[in-house]
C-alpha cells in the first residue's frame, strides 16, 4: 500500500458518483483498495450511501495523512464544500461543487500529498457553465501537473484488454487527417514507459492498429498503414521498443490475438472503446498515462438516469480506485 | 430438417476449408446439423480428413437428393473435379477447383436442388488469377440469384450478436461519403425481412450504430448523425419497423445493450466486425441477406499458414452450416 492515500473527486454530485465513491468503500476489503479520501461532500456523501443502503460513516479530515488511520472503518472526506444530494436533478449549485471537489483532489496530488487521483463522472457541459476552461477532466489534470495535453494519454483498461486511442473526440470523418508517423511515434513511446512504471512490464508488446478494413490489403483500401503506420512502427522497432502491427482492426481484439500484446495502440476512439466495453464493460478503467500523478476513473458517465437508484453498478469505480493504487505503488517500489 | 441437403463449396483446397468440413461432419450429430454434400474434391476431402485423424468415409454421389441417405455415415461429395491435397500450398489448379466448387453449389441451390449454400474460404486474388470477375463470394451469389449486389446484405452472426455494416470493403477516409439515408433506409428493411423469415423474430428490432464518437454529441463531432443517420430512422419509424439510434457504437456492444436489439445496423467494416469477432471469435457466421437462396459462410480466411496442421477451429464452420440448415427450414415453415 502507498504511505499515503488516493484522493476521490465527487463528480457531479447529482450522477452516479456520490453512491459508487459510498460502495467502493464499502468493497475495500474485498477489492484490497488502497485506503482513499473524498476531496468534500461529506454530508452529500453519507445521503448517497444511506439511499443505497450502505452503513458507511464519514469522518471528516482536514488533511489527507488523517485518511489513512480512519478509513477502515469510515470515509473519510475532506472538510469543505458540500451541497444537498438529488440524485438525477443536475444544478449550477452540484456543478460548482464538482469543480471545486476536482480541484481540490488534483491540488493535492500535484503538492504530493496524495499517492493520486481517481476521478467521478462530471457532465463537461455543467461545468463549462461555472467556468471550467477545459474540455475534460484529462486536459484539467494534465495542465495542472504542467504536461502538454498531447502528451496525456488516455488508456482504457480492462482485467481482458488494454486500449489507447490516438485521436479521442473528434469526427471520423477528421480522423485520417490527424494521423501522422510523429503523433504515433510520441504516443508509443509514453504507452511503453508507463507500462514499465506503472503497470510492471519489462518488456511492453504494443500492437498498433491499422485504420482501414483488412489493413488496407497493400493499399487498395486507403494508404494510411503504407504512408503513416508502418514507418512510425519501423521507427520505433529501431529504438528498441516490442511494437506491432499495423493489424487488421477486427481480429486484433479476438481472444487469441489478446495474448499477443499488453496494449493495442488505436487510431480513433470507437475503435478503442468499442472492444474494452464490449468485453469489460463493468471493469473498465480509464487511466491517464504521461503524468508526474497517478490519475484513473470510471469509464463510464454520469448516468443521470439512475442515479440515486441503487442500479448503477460499482464495478468500474472499484477497479479505477484499485488500479491507481496499484500503480501509485509500483512508483513508489520503482 | 429441411427435406433436401446442404451444398457446400470446397473453398480454396490448400486452405483450411476440406479439413473444417470434414471436421464439421466429425461433428454432425453433436451439433445437429442438417444433411449437407460437398460439390466435389472427394479424394482431397479422403485425405483432409484422414491427416487430422477424423475417420470419414467418403461417398460419391450423383445427385444432391442421395445425400439424404449417406449423410449419416459418410460425407457425400458430388463426383466431379478433384485434385491434390497440399495444404498451406496454393496452385492454380486449387482455384480452379474452388471455382468449379463454388459455382456448382451455388447452380444447384439456385436451381432449387439444394436447400441452401455454405462457402468455404477462397483466397479472391488466385480466384481472380483463374477468371473470376467477382470481388468476392457473396457478390458471386448474388449474380447468380439475380440480386443486385447492393441488396444482397452481409451480415455478421454469433452466439451473442448479430451486425450488419452498412460499408465494407472500403478506405477509412471514404465511408463518410458512401452514407446516405437511402441506403440506411434500403438495408435496415432487407434487415428486417430476414430477420422475420430467416430467424424467425416476429418484430425485429434494429438498432442502428452512429459513424462518430459519443454520436457526434449533437453535431459538435460530425453531422452524419444528424443529416443522415437520424432521418433514416424517422423514415423506417414511419414504415412500422422497430428501429433504435443513432447509438453511440461504443456502449452498443456492451452485454445490457446488446439485450436491446436482434441486429446492429453497422457504419463501417470494423465497427461491425471488432465486437463480434472480439466476442464469438471461433463461432462467427456470414450470412447473406436479402437472397431468393439461403447462404452461410464461416467468418474467416484460408488461413494458408495453418492448414493442415489441425490447429484451425471448426467452430464457425460447424456454427455457418447449423445456421444455414436452420434458416433453410424456417423458410420452408414460412
Amino acid at each position: 500500500m502507498p504511505d499515503l492515500p488516493l484522493a476521490v473527486s465527487l463528480g457531479d454530485p447529482a450522477g452516479v458518483g456520490p453512491e459508487l465513491i459510498a460502495a467502493a468503500w464499502a468493497h475495500r476489503d474485498a477489492a484490497e483498495l488502497a485506503p482513499f479520501f473524498v476531496a468534500g461532500g461529506p454530508e452529500l456523501l453519507a445521503e448517497a450511501a444511506a439511499r443505497r443502503g450502505i452503513a458507511m460513516p464519514v469522518t471528516q479530515i482536514f488533511h489527507p495523512a488523517e485518511a489513512m488511520d480512519c478509513f477502515a472503518w469510515s470515509l473519510p472526506v475532506l472538510a469543505g464544500a458540500d451541497g444537498t444530494y438529488a440524485p438525477g436533478a443536475p444544478s449550477r449549485e452540484g456543478a460548482e461543487l464538482a469543480l471545486a471537489s476536482l480541484g481540490e483532489a488534483v491540488g493535492l496530488a500535484v503538492a504530493g500529498e496524495a499517492a493520486g487521483i481517481v476521478t467521478a463522472p462530471i457532465a463537461k457541459a455543467r461545468l463549462a457553465e461555472v467556468g471550467f476552461a477545459q474540455p475534460g477532466q484529462t486536459e484539467y489534470v494534465a495542465a495542472a501537473c504542467g504536461v502538454v495535453v498531447q502528451d496525456a494519454v488516455m488508456m482504457l483498461a480492462g482485467p481482458n484488454l488494454r486500449t489507447v486511442p490516438l485521436t479521442v473526440h473528434v469526427a471520423l470523418a477528421d480522423v485520417p487527417g490527424l494521423l501522422s508517423a510523429e503523433l504515433i511515434v510520441r504516443r508509443a513511446r509514453i504507452v511503453d514507459r508507463a507500462l514499465r512504471t506503472d503497470f510492471r512490464i519489462a518488456v511492453p508488446r504494443i500492437a498498433i492498429a491499422a485504420l482501414n478494413p483488412h489493413a488496407g490489403e497493400e493499399g487498395r483500401m486507403g494508404g494510411e498503414e503504407i504512408a503513416i503506420i508502418a514507418p512510425a512502427i519501423a521507427a520505433l522497432r529501431a529504438e528498441g521498443l516490442t511494437v506491432t502491427g499495423p493489424h487488421p482492426a477486427d481480429a486484433l481484439f479476438a481472444p487469441h490475438a489478446r495474448e499477443g500484446y499488453d496494449a493495442a495502440l488505436c487510431m480513433y476512439h470507437d475503435q478503442a472503446l468499442i472492444p474494452v466495453k464490449a468485453l469489460d464493460f463493468d471493469s473498465g478503467v480509464n487511466v491517464t498515462l504521461g503524468l508526474p500523478v497517478v490519475r484513473t476513473s470510471p469509464d463510464h458517465g454520469t448516468a443521470f438516469a439512475i442515479a440515486g437508484s441503487g442500479k448503477a453498478d460499482p464495478g468500474a469505480m472499484i477497479a479505477a480506485i484499485r488500479m491507481a493504487g496499484e500503480c501509485a505503488q509500483r512508483r513508489i517500489e520503482g
